[in-house]
């Protein structure tokens, strides 16, 4: 089978905010790249017209927004995504990147929220059209440095405070235990060029080998 | 109990557009305000800023929206709106009539598209806070009655042909079946004043005597 018609490679970057992975996302991306791997990148939520839509919705809405029409609407900007954007270059070959996915909602609905998280599972099962990444990194710093990190400007999530952004963390943890083989923790205090040797090395030993 | 303690009703309207159910709602809705009786209105999708948003990204969309992602929308729409809405007045004992409501997904987004309706019941129990309407009116027209009554300009669910509107009248036939103590079956080619007159007698037997 030639590199055009097996299916591409799904990665994803998951985290509280503040610890880095969109950086590291576009790293690895640029690097791929220059391996001349056909990869794009992605950004949840958002990352076509509609989920663009509904991201501002998410972010900047004045309203205040029940708990479950935000996760409702994160999942919707999902499988736009998914559907229109992410299954068709996989299926073509193409190697996706992520900065977020289905993970994001069970840990900031269910972990931050306490929302229960069967349900959300279940509703992530239906809004990614059953996709699941071939690879995961949990880029994971403390709240406190996250905290250090964080611009003054927050948006409405990012606002939501430090024992949400640690039962988000925790849960982010958790998933790391229960699937180690997809989930990778990596330590996010590290500088940025060791994090980044670090991704590199796993995915070259665990997708490209 | 006084009435303003006890849980205010709730009455829903579905069918297939055209069918009269907007006119029947608010034909009722009038009835029972002059009955002093403490009673609002909403319309599905919609009915506060920020489903009405999601209601506008819905039904005006110029871009091509995924079919998961256009039933995450309505669900979110409807968790905002019974959340902010509609649970709220029926605690403090108010009375509310719902031009649509969760059979409308199960009917359009299952029977109409055929997405398994299994998980589409399962997300409406979560969208919904497990809230279900104590009486629905299925207001029940041929399709080709409502292709006769339709203004020249639709939306783009209503634009979906005379195939999908059958498969969405079928669905709610056998909703009727199945619940036939909650999912009321109205002939929607009688007078407009037959329709209501039967209406409001269902609704004195069934959640007034």
């Amino acid at each position: 089978m030639t590199e055009s018609t097996s299916r591409g490679k799904f990665i994803t970057f998951e985290g509280i905010d503040g610890c880095g992975k969109t950086t590291q996302a576009e790293m690895l991306l640029e690097l791929l790249e220059k391996q001349e791997l056909s990869i794009s990148f992605v950004r949840e939520p958002g990352g076509d017209p509609i989920s663009e839509s509904i991201r501002k919705l998410l972010l900047h809405s004045e309203e205040i927004m029940s708990d479950r029409a935000e996760a409702l609407l994160m999942i919707a900007s999902r499988a736009q995504l998914t559907d229109k954007v992410i299954l068709p270059h996989l299926l073509n070959g193409r190697w996706m990147i992520a900065d977020r996915y289905a993970d994001s909602t069970l840990a900031y609905q269910g972990g931050g929220r306490g929302l229960n998280s069967t349900a959300l599972e279940e509703i992530n099962y239906f809004g990614t059209y059953t996709l699941k990444p071939d690879l995961t990194f949990f880029i994971d710093i403390s709240v406190e440095e996250a905290n250090k990190r964080m611009s003054v400007s927050r948006d409405r999530i990012e606002k939501e405070g430090q024992e949400f952004q640690q039962r988000v963390r925790d849960f982010y943890t958790n998933l790391h235990t229960k699937e180690p083989e997809r989930v990778m923790l990596i330590n996010g205090e590290n500088s940025i060029d060791a994090i980044h040797n670090e991704i590199s090395s796993i995915v070259s030993e665990k997708l490209i080998s």
